[in-house]
């Protein structure tokens, strides 16, 4: 995988900006954009893991992909501490490593819409994304009230399973508190290996001879070896304490959601194991006007993302339908 | 919970005893006996962190229970590294700890076969068995072809999300290549993390009032505590080199699957994360002569184990319908 991305990454910097565990005396957000500003704009943040320098948004964005260039005015954002916005491991002491503070989705939604500001957008038209990158189009649903999104929503499943890889990340004998001097080989592996099957495993039997090889290669050698430790540990700290409820409605999950009128399409797949399509279910038919459709694969949880041709191709289908 | 078990825990010597990895010099197999052994046998071998002093088994046996001691002679066996039968924490130097040889699921079979021997027992009515303990009558199957049982295969998801709590274990900073000289709270502590949202979690919300209260009392407090590192690692090893076909049909699944002319009960959980009730549907295909039942329950995996009074209500009723 080459590390040179396929379109210009920019930065946009905030100066001091508050978040929810203190505050970032530089933060910087890494973007690209795609297409006319005059265009209705799609906003398409990254999920976890996921890295603009590594094209990591490109399966949806193109001529004929699902966000069309000649048609919409898109703009790819890099989470916080996804290690190209503001994260642990481009941050400046104090607040560098373990010491970087806790950041919200809010807070992403907060820098994401300064930089739109600066390009001349006021109004957002469609807010996209995958797994993570799908919990902030939640987000804004509930701040800005007039968005089509497609949603996925947080859950007490998902801050359980995330203290396994967080944990074993935690707990390992090279991980030094954060302050480990280069790459913690035993730390990140373990912590791979307690996430990989959470995203992704049962399919690749077969692919594969035996299943180390497609650790190594289809899983470490394709993710974990472009991570930073306490990269992954922010990150994840912002997924376990993503809940939409607690911004408006006091941790009502169900008022806050009911409350929401923007249009939504939620796409998960029937294989998912961490948004199973029965907790979508419950979420749409809160919402006031969501479309539920279920990712018929064998994949599991990366089907929406970009692990295979049959279901990206499935999932534009559908994006297009609900664009038009 | 007592550590002081209901029923008295036995231990038959078999002696120098020949194991997948290598030998055991002096084996010891834990087990009870319940009933006349005059009556049809019943073995029910113990699941992943199960232990008889805990009475572990007790949740099937009884009276009104799905396993009646008036009308069976009831067996429960400790599989090896589970503490009590030879395990890592309880063997001598030089097959203490780390040391200790990789035990099959055959290993244990055959261990019990000769316990049951020297009870008079030469045919088993029945094999039942939850997770790991499902596991063991599947591989009777294979190896007698004449029992009744309840069965979980296993497969190439359940190696790969046992890497995640494995790796946890072996990469934390006290667990010193299992040469630990106190309980390695860091390595146990990540273990139980990276394993816990796998076997239950889900339906703890709302029961605690935090999920770290959850996982310190429900999870840690209730299972880990008891656990050896050593003795997690070696057991976990026991289920990931499972596959019944490798032994009689050199790895094939199918073929092995179709020979096996045992009755069987194959009682799935509709939420379980590691035996899918899909995975469970191609067995029963495959089988001669097995029935699928589902259970119809929201609290995954452990539905089948003890978790809840009212799955187990359903599980005795369709047992005894099935013993009947």
């Amino acid at each position: 995988m080459s590390t040179i991305p396929s379109f210009e990454i920019k930065y946009f910097h905030h100066g001091r900006f508050k978040v929810a565990g203190g505050v970032l005396p530089d933060a910087v957000t890494a973007y690209q954009t795609f297409g006319n500003p005059a265009n209705p704009c799609i906003v398409f943040p990254t999920c976890y893991g996921a890295q603009l320098r590594l094209d990591s948004q490109l399966y949806l964005v193109g001529e004929d992909k699902a966000l069309d260039p000649r048609k919409y005015f898109i703009v790819t954002f890099a989470l916080f501490c996804n290690g190209e916005s503001s994260s642990p491991s481009n941050t400046q002491p104090p607040y560098n490593g373990p010491y970087f503070p806790l950041v919200s989705y809010e807070d992403n939604i907060r820098a994401q819409y300064a930089v739109l500001q600066s390009l001349g957008v006021n109004k957002v038209y469609c807010a996209i994304g995958f797994s993570m990158g799908g919990q902030q189009p939640a987000q804004q649903m509930v701040n800005v009230e007039e968005l089509d999104v497609k949603d996925d929503c947080n859950s007490w499943h998902h801050h359980s399973f995330l203290e396994g890889p967080k944990n074993a990340m935690k707990a390992a004998k090279d991980f030094d508190d954060g302050h480990y001097k280069s790459t913690p080989q035993h730390a990140i592996r373990a912590f791979g290996r307690a996430y990989s099957a959470w995203a992704m495993d049962r399919r690749y039997n077969g692919l594969y001879p035996t299943m180390e090889a497609w650790l190594r290669e289809a899983w470490e050698g394709r993710y974990i070896m472009y991570w930073d430790a306490n990269d992954m540990i922010a990150l994840l700290l912002t997924w376990q304490n993503g809940d939409v409820s607690v911004v408006r409605d006091g941790g009502d999950f169900e008022t806050c959601l009911r409350s929401i009128k923007a249009k939504a399409l939620i796409m998960p797949c029937k294989t998912d194991l961490y948004f199973c399509p029965e907790d979508s279910e419950v979420e749409v038919s809160l919402l006031q006007d969501a479309r539920l459709t279920v990712i018929d694969s064998v994949w599991g949880h990366v089907a929406g993302g970009s692990a295979n041709p049959t279901d990206v191709q499935f999932i534009t289908a559908k994006i297009k339908e609900f664009l038009n």
